[in-house]
């Protein structure tokens, strides 16, 4: 959605069942110019969750009901996937997607190993979730995935779930972070998996009001760091999502590293203002954010 | 409704209409397993409050509707009292309703009589309201009354307005603490009425939108005072309720003096970032800010 | 609606259609008291605007939609002046009327001469709104209508884009303000328009969720700077008219400036704290905050 | 509020208390242009009542809160019914007023008999409400009070549940009325109390969803009976009301009693179209139904 | 929830998840008085169902989304039914269940077995939904089931699409009923499962907003058919259910079968005058209603 | 919105603003499949209006607000006809369209002669509102454009309000209609205008609530009258609009006139039962209410 909102043409291909509760899903994808024609129309219902926002020392809960959904019983087959892919620039996928069943995994792969053979730059954001599946359980489903991807995206938490890759000096239950700790999290991760870039995100939680939120991205050499910025949450939700989205479009429209990576960090900072998982901001918001000091003075 | 949540047998005794509009508050007291076979159903409203929910330099505000209610009605003699207090073990009950007639401070009387002659452990929350009685008039109705206490919770409001005990050092209106000057107030509480305990809550009022929040507690040995919290509040009504329930139900779990005082400044911190009267928190809930930084990360 | 709000008998003069959105203005103003008899009822439309309230690091944003509004369709002549301005001891206008239409400047000009000749103080809040007209136009339409203005309110932005009149230190878009830069604004704006007094609002925008808020104040003699509130915006919109109007019973209730600066500091201050345009605070409660900490304590 | 909309100067007179919720009240009456000025404040609390709307076989419900309000509070002495009353053409009085207690009916004779003195045509809505009062007691009330009387609205069950009048014919439980019947109800109201009209409503509940509704008058010569209109029900609470207020205005507009009664008939069937107590339907409205066909056109 | 709303002991046997959507609908029931002690608390989610509201020519329409619900993932043996069903006088089930998953019509199965070997009556409501299975599966599941029930509820269209057994002259999708073949088809259930009664509603679709309404019952002595209420339809939605538990109340409270289903048929149109599944009428409400004319006037 | 819900390639050709509320209507109809590629974005308002829903006897009511839209804005050249209309099989436009404006009237006109040369089927609804224009002005400005349409759509009103063409034995505001007189306003309108085909809906107004609709058509040889709905209605906005779009859906899908008129006032009826502007019914449940009873029985 935040890509189309940005103005690329941008494909969602997911399951969705044939009857007006699937219909109003792809009605909502639709009224922010995401192309709905690949998404298959098929299975009984569809995955939602349930959240309670979060506030001062309480958490933020997120509940999942996605047994049996449309997305969670697709597999291997369920998509024509070099049909849907030809012309793609840009492959982007969830770490939620294969969490959801194992057919959903095989699918996800099969996407993967598609788009890097078409020559799509392959991007995975890990977004390990416990309540969906185990760190083992994900390590061994996205180890093989992870050799065509480019670029990953993800936190700490996610490399020291999944993967036992942890940050020194942070300790993000507690809500204290060290940047130092990020890039080694960053090099390992791109050792490990011989990819092109890592980008993290960092969030300090000073409470559930507020957090501290920046990111991190190492390309082999430089490691760069955003700006980071004090957020007073309204929904927190799809932050990690903008990011990515924002990195992607930075990078497609042929701005640099830097460049991109304080655009997805201020992108994704308007994200956390806004309610929903759909990040409304225009990149004439963004951009402003990104040069300016960030005081929201009104504009009329 | 607290303490049924937290899954004490917990009965409510009061007097509600036996209209439609009664029974809407008796529905809502089931829903969270509270027991209402006790409570008497006549008269012929509902006692009520308007409130207005501050922010920043705005003060919340109450406005008291109870004229007339059925709870105003009652009187010495309303409630057989031996046959409901017949193997509880702690009765508490609030400064609140001996305010609101003389009837209702009779029977309110009564029943801290007869629990004491029960063998329940009484407690009682002074909860001081300017709004609905005098300081003289509430010295004269509770002093008799607190003969048959244990334990008594309140604030330092509470104690200077009725009983002319002040703490040195605090300005209330001002939002300024000196826990000092609150252990000279338990102590002197404890001392003039023979108390077995004191529970005083400290609210530095930061604004109406931020407090700090805390516990505090003398039981002729020790003083203790609990870690303090900074909130960004949601709803601050019911976080002495809160702190008193949550309390009651740590004691009679066997928890000690500072582990029960924890839990329930825990307890009516996460009380005052929820809406509504009543609090939702679960003990897991409790105990991880307890004893976690309560830096409000997301659950999923 | 504020000044009738704090007891004043106030005339608000305008042009509503004679349909039942028009109804539903005048219905609006009638609860608060205000004299709606001298509404002009013609044209076909009431202006709108649409409001995005910020938070955090994104903005409040204002969609004006006024294109073609009764108001903006007045002209010279539409409003009989010298009767509606009988026995008033102050007119107040807005910098926005004028900004409508050439018709509303023009009828604008003949209302500000009118109250002059009648005797009453006359002031006006200059209101730049860069999205309904440019500075040039501002200053040409403003400056000859400044010629019969007692006093003006405004804030450092209207001074500087009008008039080219900026305070140095200041950086209104960072949310920096320097009250020296504001006292050289004051003094230019009284010299240059040979006016009685000039008052001024400092908001420093923290964020869009925090902005801290004082007024100043110079009269020729003394320069003032009233206490500054750190406000956690309920909404912000309101918060300069409320200044004007709480100036304005103030001074006609024969308090001396610094008092009156207070006042009109304390009750814009609580109107941010309140949601809608209108500025429902009663006088106790901003003379409490103007004399107290401004702890926003319960009142039950 | 009705007669206010229909433009006709009109004071409402009560008690309310002197907080918010007081002025909450006063204000949505200001709204509607109703001169407030002489509603005392003072008391504690509002009277409410709760409304649950019926549908189809389901009665609505009324279910009153007003123990203890302001209004019930007033006695003999409460008003300065004089200096209210000069000047006024009308008063209009409820029969619910005088059943909220000894002191409000011993207020409402009061002001009969002062509005008589004064000259003014005195007018009193029955009314009865016997979840407020027995028959016996509003008799006893209600009789003295008929002596300065002219015109009685009421409907067949006021008349029978409060002196023994019954309609022949008519079972208004079971949604049958005899006009025959209404005809011999107002001519022995007429003239056991001697007085110059008697106004009665007509409702035929077909279900809790569709009523007929006309009205008939008696004024010692001629019964006239109104149109019957067939009302798709939005909200009948308010209908008496809007009958009873559209006879007065007609009525000091000069019009004779038929049409008088057609177009109160015909005001009080728009008002039960309407959410709200309020009948907010316009002079224009109500001429258009009573000369039309009533088909409920569009507009546009 | 409407017989414990009528004042039964009574209990609900479900399964639901242990999280806080399954503690919701936990307190939802307990909040009508329902014994929710024997609910087991496992699974991930809590079966829902989209509902669409008819009106005029527009059907209702009941989208079910109840894959992998807690209910469809119990079997045989997962409730301990001899210890659940102690004491019961009544158990009633509903043919929505075994149409969930094969384990949850081997739980109903087993349910009821159990319940007739207690002694206690068995009723089942035979609630055929085609979206979730077909007339064979349904016929096969329930066939074997029947041989321990005593008493069935249903309609002409259960047993059209399970049994085969048609009501002649009937079209249900018409909205034309003939109450002789509705006689035929009751006979025919009677005597092919050996029943002790048929109950059968009979609703006449006027339109998605008008419907008619009866009950008819055959305990092989008589044919009963209850007075038809013409409904303007608030929610349909629980329409059935009501008359199963009203009549159940009924039997429970020894009235004989022609008061049962009178009883049963007012409360279960009063039922589709109420928003929501549950039945909020009173046995007050109900009685007046079956006594009465069903007019709807106002109670106050 | 309506022709795109059926499958069918649809453009929407108008004028938005480029801001924030302009883009909410471009995301509206993009949600339901509309191609929004061909709204010229300039101008700075939308053209709204209000609507208050009528009841009973209450007629519902439209308050337009359109003064200054991007659409009133438009004029001969602000679109390019030739490259929009490039493949383009049907061309419909609404008679509210040149109403707005000359050069909204110029921009129609263009359009249709464009739509006429391109080889495109030209329909026009006449949709006259007689708070927009005269009647006199409408017949001006729509004879010379009537030239170059093939299909025209309306009622009687706008037959008789614009061109003089009454239907005789019809009193629309009462209500009543007689199909003869509207075959004799079909038969001219086509023979003055040398049209196709006329399309006229026929609105029986029973009350604000409940209306009798159909359509009629003739083509030169035969007047066909379709099926008469009684409907309660739910939003009766929208009818006319709807039955022009499936009317279109229908003669580009093969069907013949009679077959295209029963679709059309089936899809029309149902668009009355649903809240909005848009008709959301869908192909098969249009197809079943023409085929079937109407009877609105529940799907499930």
């Amino acid at each position: 959605v935040f890509l189309a909102r940005l103005g690329l043409n941008s494909t969602y291909v997911t399951a969705l069942p044939d009857h007006e509760i699937g219909q109003a899903a792809v009605d909502a994808l639709r009224s922010h110019g995401v192309d709905t024609s690949r998404i298959l129309r098929r299975g009984r219902r569809v995955g939602i969750y349930f959240t309670e926002a979060g506030a001062s020392q309480r958490s933020a809960k997120v509940i999942y009901d996605r047994e049996g959904s449309a997305v969670s019983q697709t597999q291997s087959g369920s998509f024509d996937w070099p049909d849907i892919l030809k012309g793609a620039a840009w492959f982007h996928c969830s770490g939620i997607t294969p969490a959801l069943s194992d057919g959903a995994a095989a699918a996800t792969a099969e996407a993967v190993r598609s788009a890097k053979r078409t020559g799509a730059t392959v991007s995975l954001d890990l977004n390990y979730r416990k309540k969906l599946w185990s760190g083992e359980k994900a390590r061994a489903v996205l180890t093989p995935l992870l050799q065509d991807v480019d670029i990953v995206f993800g936190n700490e938490e996610d490399a020291a779930e999944i993967f036992g890759i942890s940050a020194p000096g942070s300790d993000a239950a507690a809500g204290r972070l060290d940047v130092d700790g990020y890039r080694q999290v960053a090099q390992e991760m791109r050792r490990r998996f011989n990819l092109n870039k890592v980008v993290l995100t960092l969030r300090e939680s000073r409470s559930a009001s507020v957090n501290a939120w920046s990111g991190c991205l190492f390309d082999g050499k430089e490691f760069l760091h955003s700006r980071t910025y004090e957020i007073q949450l309204v929904d927190r939700i799809g932050g990690g999502d903008a990011l990515s989205a924002a990195f992607i479009f930075a990078a497609l429209s042929g701005r640099d590293d830097r460049a991109a990576l304080e655009f997805a960090a201020a992108a994704s900072c308007l994200k956390q203002t806004i309610p929903g998982d759909f990040n409304l901001a225009s990149r004439e918001e963004i951009e402003a954010l990104a040069a300016g000091p960030g005081s929201g003075r009104v504009q009329r």
